[in-house]
């Protein structure tokens, strides 16, 4: 099995972390994005889209997506279950990573890819170019504004995302808390519920990763 | 356990053929997404996000986004098998259903809900009013183009998007496929694979749900 990664971006960091809270060291490459090597025919050839993180498997099949990466890594690595136990932890604990995926983590991408410099015609990742759109910048720091209040909202009830047990939607929340931070969007001052999961899963060794 | 569903919705139609496919027939009340319904605080109480699908479970817990719908209902009901019965094939069906998502239903939800004249500053599903972005109707075009070109090429080598079994992720290609279709994006003409799968899916009994 071989990781591809990239030290710096925030999708590789959450199987990092997956990968660290299962104890698991994989044989690992890194991709150096900053310098385009996602779109080098050898790597296409690994993910035709182009992005990192990806899984592959020594019979030669690659799988890309978090989501996908970290059930394949669950299912012959089932302890600790990150992906949940019963059938309704485990649909809570897709059920949240999606949701952070979608308004969470695709709000910063917005954010970030089209006010980025360095980013021009590449508000998308992948091979087409597609040019910087100005206010889809300005309503993805919205969004992650929107969602980190309805993350603290939830997290009034809750320990974790997805209920008492820490999962793969903590792992990808944390990642964009931290994403956030980066991007100077730092974590609403009286979202007092978000600030203490946040301190807590953040001092969990795996964080690190 | 209470299905929420909206007959006109292409999201809650992947749940319909996903149940279809198993035979499944569950209680059912449609949101009516028209006159505004999914923003009733009852439904809210249901799903904080107001859109269906959502599975309301008999214990109370709700689950909404699709992929955790589908999770669960296949848990409880695991033949046919359609998230994959080995770990590679179930990380194919999660990888090629996310890839759906991402390059395909969201670049269609882009090119609807930016252009569409009933929608002026819903531009985003839920409570928040986003104003639309006339480029992202246009960018969300050429994406579902793009991504229609991307499974033709997937399907040159494979039955089915994760490979020999019929999965959520043709589910959901399907629902893509037939929601550009109402929006007047038709199957590139040279796109022999792509139909060749189209025919055989929207053949399925499960198709007409």
């Amino acid at each position: 099995m071989r990781f591809y990664d990239c030290r710096t971006a925030p999708s590789p960091r959450r199987v990092r972390i997956f990968l660290a809270e299962k104890g698991l060291e994989l044989d690992t490459v890194q991709v150096d994005l900053g310098s385009g090597e996602q779109f080098s025919d050898e790597f296409k050839s690994i993910n035709p889209d182009c992005v990192v993180p990806v899984l592959q498997l020594d019979d030669g099949q690659c799988i890309s997506e978090v989501v996908a990466i970290c059930s394949y890594i669950e299912a012959l690595h089932p302890v600790p279950a990150l992906l949940g136990e019963t059938p309704g932890a485990k649909a809570a604990a897709l059920m949240w990573n999606a949701k952070v995926e979608q308004q969470g983590l695709s709000a910063m991408a917005d954010a970030f890819r089209n006010s980025a410099k360095g980013l021009k015609d590449k508000a998308l990742t992948g091979l087409d170019a597609y040019p910087q759109i100005p206010e889809l910048a300005v309503r993805g720091r919205q969004r992650v504004d929107r969602f980190m209040a309805r993350m603290d909202e939830r997290l009034a009830d809750s320990k974790y995302l997805a209920g008492d047990f820490f999962s793969i939607a903590d792992i990808s929340a944390m990642v964009f808390v931290d994403f956030a931070a980066w991007l100077k969007i730092p974590l609403p001052s009286d979202a007092e519920n978000l600030k203490r999961w946040y301190n807590d899963v953040s001092k969990r060794p795996s964080a690190a990763a």
